[in-house]
Order: structure tokens, then C-alpha cells, then sequence
């Protein structure tokens, strides 16, 4: 896991927060599926994780639409509904435009 | 650390996401310093963070001035040098403005 490589901004970045259950059967083969087709995506740009008390990912997107159709696409569905009834606590989901990035 | 209880959007959020260097003298203290200073900030709403290979953390804030007010805050200046200079490999920022949120 690295820093991702965006472009210049504008662009969108879906930040989500969870709190795990007990429970992970299934967790990282899905997780690892999901990896790999987020990949084939269109206007996937790139994604970050880490998870210590609370989990973090957030992945990036040329536009809303592009959001969308990942929300939408069918094995990604099955992962989200695996997600809510086994696998997280709580979560949150924000949905933002990046206007400005800089760093080192 | 839980996940952050933000208002109804619209509002912002600064993604931070860094890759560390091995010396971390100071580190903590600052970190703790920074967790208590940023309470008393005008605008700010919440924070959330995880670190594994990456570490992440999210905060979010009323305002594009609120969130140029912390970054100008002198304690929060002296922190972001020795960040700069001693702490981070590697580090991103981006400065987002938060459209949408859902959850469980």
C-alpha cells in the first residue's frame, strides 16, 4: 500500500470508515476480489487503506458517474450487502470533490 | 478512535496520507499535543485515523478558512516543519469538500 497517484485536481474521493464485527468470513477473499476489479473500473484512479481501532479507505474517481457505476456494479453489490449483515459494526461513507492537493 | 460525527453536508475534509520515516522522537508528544490544540480550533468538526503501511488521517472542518486557520495555527507550524523535516517519508494532502454521506 502506497500513496496514491492522482492527477491535478478537480477529481472525486469516496472516503470509508468502518468498524469491524467479530466476524471476517469471506472478508479477504472478497476484499482482495474487489482489489482486482476496482482495477477495470472506468475513472477508478486509485485507492489508500489502513486499519488499526477504525478502518480507512479511500479511493478516488474521475467523476461521479464514475462513483456510481462502481456503487452499481454487480460483484461489488454482493461485497456491500456481505458488508452490511456480516462484517461492519458501523460505517460512514462520504462523498467528496478534491479541490486541492499538495505534498512532499 | 471512532468514526467522526459530522454534520449534514455540505462541510470539508483534509486527507492526509503519509508514509513515516523510522525516527519518531517527539512524534507522540506532538501527536497528543496536536489531538488536544485542534479541539479549541474554530470550524473543527472531527477527526479520523488509522495507520498501517500508510497511515491516514481525515479531519474535517466548516470551512476552506477554517482549515487555512488550523494549517496557519503556530503550534499546528512548528508540528508540520518537523513532519517535514523528521517524521515523513512521504506525504499528500488533499483538501476536499464533502457532497454526500451515508452510513449504518
Amino acid at each position: 500500500m502506497s500513496i496514491a497517484l492522482t492527477p491535478e485536481p478537480p477529481y472525486y474521493a469516496v472516503i470509508f470508515t468502518s468498524i469491524r464485527k467479530e466476524d471476517s468470513t469471506f472478508y479477504d477473499e472478497t476484499a482482495a476480489k474487489m482489489e482486482e476489479l476496482v482495477l477495470k473500473q472506468p475513472g477508478y484512479l486509485g485507492h489508500e487503506h489502513a486499519r488499526e481501532d477504525i478502518g480507512i479507505t479511500v479511493s478516488y474517481w474521475a467523476s461521479l458517474q464514475a462513483i456510481k457505476d462502481w456503487k452499481d456494479q454487480t460483484d461489488h453489490q454482493m461485497a456491500q450487502n456481505k458488508g452490511k449483515s456480516d462484517w461492519y459494526r458501523h460505517y460512514k461513507i462520504r462523498i467528496c470533490k478534491v479541490e486541492k492537493e499538495y505534498g512532499m
